[in-house]
């Protein structure tokens, strides 16, 4: 969670003036996104996000991830939408920042998927990989294979000599191994638990496209199974995988080569979070209002499918 | 700001089974309360703040603080309402900690309050005290003068012996000289421009009554001019206390004993509030997601009223 920047009601007015949304009737600092400021804004037309873009999110990415939202919209997939300025523009600056307001959307995420969510959430990643398959612009996944080495650098020398040799070899194995040619298109890169919101056990939508990139699908479904499939002691659950794979290939049919890649690609998702959790351990200043999330859940992860052999292990038919 | 307690979709949709507002539509950590944890709740029947009262707040308290916010709201005062449970019971028990559900307020605090914001402070700290003044309950203030000395006992070894001079020279005077007999009632102790509201420049209400308790109107007042009439170089503000004596004047006339007061009365409200940050400066955990006030404000502020001679010198006609 993280609020960082201050947003005074004078500013916020003048802000405004850019929308059709009505005056101003209350915002409040959220509990909700990491790279970002978020803000619950009460309108005289109704309940919004404000977000302001902290230094992590490039501004020219932007138009990627706010049009990539516009297009999921227009397809139907259910999640916030960017509301449009009078001047067409989707966002603007405020407090010295590149700042949008986007629809709410109702739900709440849930910190303990039942099968019944990772069932839901399987479904939910399928159909954005559909709606997002004839989005025009794309992004690069500059936190893939060649992306990791370079978080890695700066920090190999203050873990233990064991552990980096460790590391080490899970790149070069990764780099080495990691597969070509799989069914590639807009992934969304993040979708934890956080970011998927429930009405009951139905999946209301999708939030936070602010890793959103285009990669292998395949890929996106390896960082769920790392999400979504573990339980609070850390073990595999078997189950939730299954429902999640089942109900993802409902909506969108996995290919032999994808099934046969997962166990690798999980080694790589976890890799890529352990990799950025303990980057940001060691880079990220104790005054921010930032949760350090531990880097040691997903070195274990990492573990967990380095040994597995085939993809049946993980519940996948 | 601070949001201490995460809140699961499970365990709120059996809270709120206690209520009649309709289902669970969202619910968001906000950055609002320093003691408590705060939401911002959407049901089917509009907007709510669910708030967890964390260690700080006494359970035994909560009739008065919750009743005292009823009391007000019958009286018309803009103030948030608790929601009644089907039980007619003010609150319940959430994630292990006595939890209510009060009305949501429109309306945004101002960062930096012109004369117009002090003069509307002003005013509705009158308008507070008149509402309050034939509540029932009665809640003695744990951080007046001799609250001070607790606070100060277990700290004072750890600041500059000067200070610690200086500190119990400002207690002794400050016990010696406290008026007594002033006019009292329910006064709300902590009315930082955080928690007054306003919609343009007018006040819509105030919030978080969790330090109301029975003391000198005027002390309310004198907390009111070390909290409004700075500015963020820390020079008094002559003007924006003299808007603010006029204003709450006109809705509550002071007497001469109660004018005469406030300089010794300010400087008593600068002490609390020094210690008190003193103290959760040396205190409260880092790991907690508390932004820790600045303590050396509310000293620079004590000693600018200690050299005080006559209340004139404050903007007091």
């Amino acid at each position: 969670m993280a609020v960082y920047t201050d947003v005074s009601a004078e500013a916020l007015e003048v802000f405004l003036q850019d929308y059709s949304i009505g005056g101003l009737l209350s915002c409040k600092g959220i509990a909700e996104g990491v790279e970002n400021s978020n803000y619950l804004l009460q309108t005289q037309s109704g309940s919004y996000i404000l977000t302001l873009y902290e230094k992590r999110v490039r501004q020219g990415d932007l138009p990627f991830f706010l049009g990539l939202m516009q297009h999921l919209a227009q397809k139907k997939l259910e999640c916030p939408l960017p509301v449009v300025r009078k001047d067409g523009a989707l966002f603007g600056e405020l407090a010295g920042r590149p700042a949008a307001i986007i629809t709410f959307l109702q739900g709440m995420s849930t910190g303990s998927p039942e099968i019944v969510c990772c069932r839901g959430a399987g479904a939910a990643l399928a159909k954005f990989h559909r709606a997002g398959s004839d989005f025009a612009l794309s992004r690069e996944n500059s936190l893939s294979v060649s992306g990791w080495r370079v978080l890695w650098q700066p920090i190999r020398a203050r873990v233990a000599a064991e552990l980096a040799d460790e590391i080490d070899r899970g790149l070069d194995w990764l780099t080495c191994d990691w597969p070509q040619g799989l069914p590639k298109g807009v992934i969304h890169a993040d979708l934890f638990p956080d970011n998927v919101f429930f009405l009951g056990k139905e999946v209301s939508g999708l939030i936070d496209f602010y890793f959103a990139c285009n990669d292998f699908y395949a890929y996106d479904l390896a960082i769920c199974l790392n999400a979504w499939c573990f339980e609070k002691d850390l073990s595999f659950n078997q189950a939730k995988a299954a429902a999640m794979f089942a109900a993802y290939n409902r909506e969108r049919a996995l290919g032999p080569d994808e099934c046969e890649a997962l166990p690798l690609l999980a080694c790589g998702a976890a890799m890529r979070f352990f990799l950025t959790r303990l980057y940001d351990w060691f880079h990220v200043a104790n005054d921010v209002l930032v949760v350090k999330k531990d880097a040691n859940e997903y070195l274990h992860k990492y573990r967990f499918f380095r040994q597995i052999v085939h993809p049946s292990e993980l519940g996948i038919l």
